[in-house]
């Protein structure tokens, strides 16, 4: 992101602190609620427990619902239980349809059943059929709201209807044309409503070249569509095309940026959605689970060490040198693995396609590993004056930058066989290969030509 | 991204593979000419160049400008090469300004010029305006294509100027209201139009809430404002708050997409512009320089081993033990560097946030450190039988990963002083630290415990 949003936001942290500090709510309150709630929550995130609950209790009632959908779960239980049931029914009750889906499952049984009374039929019916589907597909991220026409009118009479039915609901800039039993025909923009001549009948302005979304398709594969056709808004349907309501573009927006953080994140082993101020043990707990796994691997690179005792003994060279050849296998195998994550998420990778770029990364590997064992062995010789050891030290270069090549291409593909996401594992696993691989090359050569 | 998202891309790949091998292009045409200029981009950035032009060479010329925004530069560069001028002419001229502003940079010098002389009046003037501004601000992301009104008219009279104009530009939903001089006073929604009375003024129905963006304003700025507000599009205006155009939804998509992929690319020494196929040489080349890089601290971390040949000559399990210890500082402090790289990017970091944060990292840590301790500590003592050793090695743990914690907090503030964005460089900067701080710890321990 940006240093200038970077600073916006932390400025509005540093002014809300001060004015916190100062003990007076007052100013506090006004800075709170000149902010939209995607900024409160992102300001409330930011904040120790205590400081965060003295604000929550100055955002405006209005906004308490919006806010609570753009918070980490964690810091939403922890807003959620400074609430009283009614407060929450009424921050839930301001909600779309669409958010209080997204919300409804952090919240307390007592309050969900209140939540269903005070809601009319319809939008009890609407929100019960969201919940059928599966959480991050099409039909949890619709809102049911959406204004429909039929093909059979012209454009006079859908404008005529538009005025009497007044406010249209958020973001809308098409309506949905449906056949009398319901099912999505083609859409219509606002547009072309406005431009076109009244006389018209609607179905030779229906544009059918946007098909319906069906509403079991996984999030993601909803915002590469939006990101590919640069749609602003598309129809949810069933499977019998039956439209059932329309996913706007601010949702697969923050879609998208959730995705890049899941991944940031998850391949360090962390929880986006954990809260920057757990208390201390809870957090101790989550990152030694990590940290638990990392060591299963460092054992097994040190169980690899410890098999070539004999040399080690005599040639302590060989411990000062072997970290480098493991690292030097980490960071090129690393880079062939980012690629390759990537490429794979953009769908750019076919059976054909793995193998031209396992060659091509092998060729490089190649390459840059006989400029970089010239360089290496040459130092290892001026520094140590042992020309086999130099041999040693400069094949294993070699050697485990081919195998980091090698890792790089086919790790991601097998873990994805194996329905695990490279993006999150991926790196764990290729520096315990090219550790492994790079302390038994070199300690395996050194133990041959140094110890004949 | 999904599974199924991925998959679909792949499928599409697979099949035009096949369709390519079989030699006749009609069946490859008729499947480029069925997908979105998007999807025909990532198709050729997943081709080999020989099948990369063959593509290229059935695209529809329709599309051929479109596609080549939607590829990265390298294989934009390359497109071009097999393009003569007339052909790349009428491929710009299709473009948007905005688009266009975006790929002229990547044209020769006299198919600008010819450009240049294509166009109307208007439009030059537009676009030389638009590269006055630097490349990644609002001033080159706009489209100066905009429909205004004045606010002293009624509703019905823009309704007849609509009517009268003809189709908007794409993704209009809003009319933008402007003063005598041409400043910026307001919006008023399509929706709106629609469904207000014909007889009611525009300033009655003016919403003055959006503030125009300065043109000036860096592109993550523009996308985090659009991601806070849910916005749809937003006016641009210059320092005297006169229009200059209007931002839209779908560039802010790409900007949010292209930002976390030059942040996971970036972070392994990776330039996300870069052709999957570049010549091998080429490729080698741009990766020597980080492998060099690493090298260095490679080798600074060997040399803190060297230091203490000493106790690697007498007690041979030293060397087997050290890479523990480095390796799991550098997880423990790769985990702190992500969340602080996230929190900073959202502006959750202040001066008193930073030092409640590492308060409780370096809690976390210790609470951690005595943890893994004992654990390998009391595996050291089965192995080794040695409590000395057993002794520095868990303490050499407890030590590291508080220096982890601390440089994982440090790091990425003073890299941001100095203007070094943290999340490219923070990673290879920290393992330095852990790596040395862990070799030196355990094997300074252990020299002083052992070879008493």
């Amino acid at each position: 992101m940006a240093e200038i949003a970077q600073e916006r936001a932390a400025k509005q942290l540093r002014l809300l602190e001060q004015a916190i500090d100062s003990g007076r709510l007052g100013p506090v309150k006004r800075l709170v609620n000149t902010l939209s709630p995607a900024e409160i929550g992102n300001l409330l995130e930011s904040l120790p427990p205590a400081k965060r609950q003295v604000v929550w209790g100055v955002v405006d009632p209005e906004d308490d619902g919006e806010v609570l959908v753009h918070v980490g779960d964690e810091v939403r239980e922890d807003l959620l239980r400074a609430m009283d049931p009614d407060e929450i029914v009424a921050a839930a009750e301001s909600l779309d349809i669409d958010d209080l889906a997204d919300l409804l499952d952090d919240l307390p049984d007592t309050v969900i059943d209140e939540l269903l009374r005070s809601m009319d039929r319809v939008d009890r019916e609407r929100l019960e059929q969201m919940l059928t589907y599966d959480e991050d597909t099409a039909g949890r991220l619709m809102n049911p709201d959406v204004v429909t026409v039929r093909a059979d009118v012209t454009v006079d009479v859908v404008l005529r209807y538009l005025r009497l039915r007044g406010e249209l609901p958020e973001a809308t800039d098409h309506l949905y044309v449906l056949s009398r039993r319901r099912q999505y025909q083609g859409r219509i923009s606002l547009a072309q409503l406005l431009t076109a001549d009244p006389a018209v009948a609607v179905n030779r302005l229906i544009d059918d070249e946007q098909p319906g979304i069906p509403a079991d398709m996984p999030a993601p594969e909803v915002a590469e569509r939006f990101a590919n056709h640069d749609w602003v808004s598309a129809p949810v349907v069933d499977e019998n095309n039956v439209l059932l309501g329309r996913i706007t573009i601010d949702d697969v927006v923050d879609i998208i940026r959730e995705q890049a953080e899941h991944q940031a994140m998850g391949a360090a082993g962390l929880d986006e959605d954990a809260d920057l101020f757990a208390p201390v043990p809870r957090t101790t707990r989550r990152r030694a689970v990590w940290l638990g796994i990392n060591l299963l691997t460092a054992f097994l690179a040190s169980w690899v060490i410890g098999n070539f005792e004999g040399v080690l003994k005599q040639v302590v060279a060989c411990a000062v040198l072997m970290p480098i050849v493991a690292s030097m296998g980490g960071v090129a195998g690393t880079q062939v693995l980012t690629l390759m994550v990537r490429a794979m998420a953009l769908g750019q990778v076919s059976a054909s396609n793995a193998v031209l770029l396992l060659k091509r990364e092998v060729l490089v590997a190649l390459a840059n590993g006989v400029l970089w064992a010239c360089a290496v062995g040459g130092i290892a010789l001026l520094v140590y004056r042992d020309a086999w050891l130099a041999l040693a030290f400069g094949a294993a270069m070699v050697i485990n930058l081919i195998a980091a090549a090698m890792s790089g291409v086919f790790l991601p593909l097998l873990l994805r066989r194996l329905g695990i996401d490279p993006a999150l594992a991926g790196g764990v696993i290729l520096t315990t290969v090219t550790d492994c691989c790079g302390f038994a090359s070199f300690l395996g050569l050194s133990t041959l030509l140094l110890l004949r």
